[in-house]
């Protein structure tokens, strides 16, 4: 049973037992809609706005009419945590898809509307990770090419993400031709000679709400935040490595495939970076520890 | 109202209404899993065991566990045609998908088991496109690297397909660089001096059963079946172009980009390999003029 068992079913709200699909379905026979994950910290959503203009810039990107307002399901996500009385660190999951319908390529005529929904869960942070770093492999990168849109097409992403569980490993660092684009779920940095390296916000990787805030809080730090690609060789010279995601935060990467970034041990700009994103979260409880 | 109400829950039969799906299904939030459509001629498969065949591989390619054997399943999609007493022209839509869950882009434990459905469809032979020939509008192939694999992360191909029926037409013929791949939901030929020519059977196209039926088809013909990669500048001087989908069978193109097919008629292969279609598939009603 769910803590949080009261859901969102377009802009409605019911238990979430109440909640189901038919089989002919645009998301379950295509995979054709979009989604987001959003952070809470406290009962308090993090980066709101930023997440809720990328569901709008997603949708238009695949022509995917909702039928609402950002206003409208910005009021609606805020009351889904009234609802269920969420005070505590979690994520809320929404998504919408083309609507259910015969099954046809092609879009759907106009009367069949967009589903939504939207779902909270209890999310703890995972400060032993954040704290020691995790480790990752390197996996090509097999994605569509127009990776900008949070797109429920993640079939790539699923095997990629299995793959570095089978390794032991947290996430994996995908690649063109060794050009490093991002994670399966995160967005990727290279630290080198005090600055930030990461790949350009083009159509070839998500552009992440927490990799905005890492570039805002960069310049806040003085520190130069650099959109260029880096490659896999790149990595065996790196001073520091870190991946970012709402769920995953700034968080230290200490192995590619096997061998160390660098010492092994997070880096002081992985730090720096990490406790400007708990001022800026105003994250009081569960905070990392003072000694790090 | 379904005119074949009874459809394939995992192996057993119930009412099309008694089928729903959680909003926490991996088919709905990751497209992570796979599908096949097999054609019905007079209420007999068509290429039955080259789609079993297939459905299978593409399980194996994504490392989905089917929870049944191919004797099992095809035993029960031949019972779905009599139990709905289908004896008409049409076809069955079937997907396996990695199981309801909570979400989490890794594989979930061995315990959830892969969801499994199967329903059939009327559907008519389109004669008349089949004697007139369809138009075609060419799109950038924005897919992901594993097109072998008949997964459900179809959002580029829906993207194509819209992009046809907005220009007036029947498929968009993909490209990567020039280099014609397949349709959106199609194989694609060029005939050129008597040979047939289409995108080897890489990871870049899914190896269509008509792809496979049309190379036999050819080699009892004596036309040349030449597996290489053609250009869009290649097209301007076609002899021939056809595309085939088990829905589509063998389907004349007469026009690309606006511009016609060599005279913008079907030419002499293209109905060769439709004659020949029509004797291997035992189709004796609804069946192409004789004139033409």
């Amino acid at each position: 049973m769910s803590a949080y068992p009261i859901i969102l079913s377009q802009l409605t709200f019911t238990h979430r037992d109440n909640l189901s699909y038919p089989y002919e379905e645009r998301g379950l026979q295509f995979g054709d809609g979009i989604y987001e994950v959003i952070r809470i910290y406290d009962g308090r959503y993090h980066l709101f706005q930023e997440h809720i203009d990328r569901l709008f810039r997603s949708a238009e990107a695949i022509k995917l009419t909702l039928p609402f307002t950002k206003a409208e399901v910005s009021e609606k996500l805020l009351e889904l945590l009234e609802k269920n009385d969420m005070k505590a660190d979690g994520k809320v999951y929404l998504q919408a898809t083309r609507g259910s319908v015969k099954r046809d390529h092609a879009f759907p005529s106009d009367d069949i509307v967009a589903n939504f929904y939207a779902y909270v869960e209890d999310q703890s942070r995972n400060l032993d990770f954040l704290e020691n770093g995790v480790k990752t492999i390197t996996q090509d990168d097999l994605r569509w090419k127009l990776c900008h849109i949070k797109s429920l097409n993640l079939l790539p992403n699923v095997l990629a993400k299995q793959a570095a569980r089978e390794n032991g490993c947290y996430e994996s660092i995908l690649h063109i031709d060794g050009m490093v684009t991002e994670g399966s779920s995160a967005n990727i940095y290279l630290v080198k000679d005090g600055k930030i390296y990461t790949h350009p916000a083009t159509e070839r990787i998500l552009k992440g709400c927490v990799r905005m805030l890492v570039e805002r809080l960069a310049d806040k730090l003085n520190i130069p935040f650099v959109e260029e690609t880096f490659t896999l060789d790149d990595i065996k010279t790196a001073d520091e490595m870190f991946l970012t995601s709402s769920t995953s935060e700034v968080m230290p990467i200490i192995e590619v495939d096997s061998a160390q970034v660098a010492d092994g041990k997070p880096g002081s700009i992985t730090r720096q970076l990490q406790k400007a994103y708990e001022v800026d979260a105003q994250i009081t409880q569960n905070t990392m520890k003072e000694t790090v």
